[in-house]
């Protein structure tokens, strides 16, 4: 037998420990079996949270409540499912056989899919693989089986394991040392996208790549313009001026989504003016408030409540949520820490729970500071210390 | 108003070509309106043909045959759609109501949506978003109107126009530019790795990324291992051994997709022994004859067979397609230059169309040779010249 390499006995532990979690929530709600019906471009949500990120043909990956962890792939796709599966079924050419076989022999009453009308975390059979899988399997008499495996995915994406929250927590920490280096580095003069530059570079030295679109990740904003999901572009930004950077990195597959802020003094100048450092003492106040409200047992709107709430005393707004989950995506989908309200549905209503990780991001122009927390039982830990001055250049 | 920069003029004229091939096909099949339905997580495939890739909140674009083109998207996301589509509903909160409206005023007695049961590259709505659209539309009676956009949507993602064409071609010279770079750099005594990391590096030169997951892209495969879809390990290459290298970059949103196969000699040898030799050769014949049979009218097996038979008549073999088609993705989808078995089922028995992007890779160890081609009214052209000879090194 080869040894394994470091990083496949980590890999192999992380999965082992999203199977365990996924059996324990399947025998929870009463789910007999998850199946992760995809291929290649379909579905690149949820498989790679149990070990299949780059399959390619059809394949089918089951975990069985009472039973083994079941992966029927191609021959080429075997590798990538080897040591993570109890059973691994590799097909030359015909994948419906050995589907078919395994649902007929294990009978699940109930076999959990991963579609869900509102988290986009959790919903990745697109709706012609959800036909075929159903064409496929009529000759069992099994489709009035088939439900949505939101109960069980819902969880198995959001709450972090402990290996998962450490490859988190390094992420954050090579992003705030990849602000640390900026914080050197940055003069008046610079554009937003020299900004950008610097941040490739250095993104590039330490061998992670950026946790979102690369064109505006980082997303560097000069304090004479608004922040949105813009690329950067041509402000030069001076003194007497602001800086925003919104930016995470991505770490052996997870995300950390942070803003920092930098304030370039004029000559002279030992502190920001207070049209910067009052609105920053406002975001420095929500954010302390937002982490007081997260815990266990309280829903996001009550941690919205909290901070927006701290905002608009002092008579500042912002209208997105307080903060979203990240993890293997930046935007991780699910409870989100938001008001209640139209565009955030019920997607705020939920309750909390251990393990899940938030962005604290309760922000307005010219401010932006953002923090990853992870709720622990009886409160929550940011992955890395938030900032609790401007930073000044 | 603003003047627009060269690469977001490029941007508008691809999505208004892409636009207008919709419209033509939408007239030809008789479908009155291609909605995309989506939200960020979902149908990454289609969206960003037609200018909306990174849409955060509940989007809907619509193509209407006889009518303008109109996109529902959240506020925040309205300037990635701005300029690109004739009508723009930006909402700060609702969408279900511009979208009712929309459907209410337009009346289309046939909407096409993205999915489709065998095509992955145009299979992109989701269930859990099938399942909203219907819900938040049985209000207009219009659900039994919904139907697969496949006869517009197979088309408009695989048959590239102008703007395409030129960007999939600055994509393979900049795959062959870093190959020659290597033939430079290559030495015996480097592993898998090194190589891998070089290219790494000549990617970070030229300003592009890998055109599939970064850590098998580029594959490196010594001639002592079995190539696959694995990333390179720490096999050495020394003196009279090959190596294969299957690469491809992103450019401007564009896919390569290339194979290119090295020799290092041993002190004193001026050619490769027949081991390289002759299958090499034996590739190279393939290629042509598989390049030979692709033009307009034919079908996949077709070329496939082509290909195939010049392989087999010299007593090798390879199970896998011979080819498939390249574009925002470098496995595009779609019709497949394939045989006629269970895996690639009815994928290989369609025609190709003029337009349409290819590899041609009828290769099997210890050699790779992978092109594109786009097919012209009477043939097919290479993107970028083949390799005819053996790099030795």
């Amino acid at each position: 037998m080869t040894e394994l390499t470091e990083s496949e006995q980590q890999r192999r532990q992380l999965v082992a420990e999203k199977h365990a979690q996924a059996k324990g929530l399947l025998r929870e709600t009463g789910i007999d079996c998850w199946l992760t019906f995809q291929r290649e471009g379909s579905d690149n949500l949820l498989p790679f949270l149990i070990g299949g990120d780059y399959l390619v043909s059809q394949s089918a990956l089951m975990v069985f409540a009472d039973g083994p962890t079941v992966a029927i792939v191609a021959d080429y796709d075997g590798t990538q499912v080897e040591g993570l599966y109890d059973e691994v079924h590799t097909y030359p050419l015909d994948w419906k056989e050995p589907l078919l076989t395994t649902l007929r022999e294990r009978k699940p009453a109930k076999i959990g899919l991963n579609y869900d009308l509102h988290n986009e975390g959790i919903d990745g059979l697109t709706h012609g693989q959800y036909r075929l899988l159903t064409e496929t399997i009529a000759p069992l008499g099994m489709e009035d089986r088939l439900v949505s495996a939101s109960p069980v995915t819902g969880l198995v994406r959001a709450v972090k394991t402990a290996s998962e929250v450490e490859r988190m927590t390094r992420a954050c920490e090579i992003t705030q040392r990849i602000f640390d280096d900026l914080t050197g580095m940055l003069r008046p003069g610079l554009t937003e996208y020299d900004i950008y530059e610097i941040i490739g570079e250095r993104m590039q030295t330490y061998g992670v790549g950026p946790s979102w679109e690369a064109s505006y990740c980082p997303s560097v904003t000069s304090s004479k313009r608004s922040a949105g999901h813009t690329a950067p572009g041509t402000t030069v930004i001076e003194a007497g001026e602001g800086v925003r950077v919104d930016f995470g990195v991505m770490y052996e597959g997870y995300a950390s989504d942070m803003m920092r802020t930098w304030y370039l003094t004029r000559p002279g100048e030992t502190a920001a003016p207070a049209e910067f450092q009052k609105p920053f003492d406002v975001v420095k106040g929500a954010i302390a408030a937002a982490a007081e409200a997260t815990r266990p047992g309280a829903t996001g709107r009550e941690v919205d409540t909290a901070a927006r709430s701290v905002v608009e005393a002092a008579d500042y707004r912002y209208t997105h949520a307080t903060g979203h989950q990240v993890g293997k995506k930046c935007h991780d989908g699910g409870l989100i820490l938001g008001p209640d309200n139209v565009r955030y549905g019920d997607r705020s209503g939920g309750k909390i729970v251990e393990g899940m990780v938030f962005t604290l991001e309760p922000v307005f122009d010219p401010i932006g500071i953002e923090d990853d927390v992870v709720v622990t039982a009886d409160g929550c830990r940011f992955l890395v210390p938030s900032q609790t001055e401007l930073y000044l250049v």
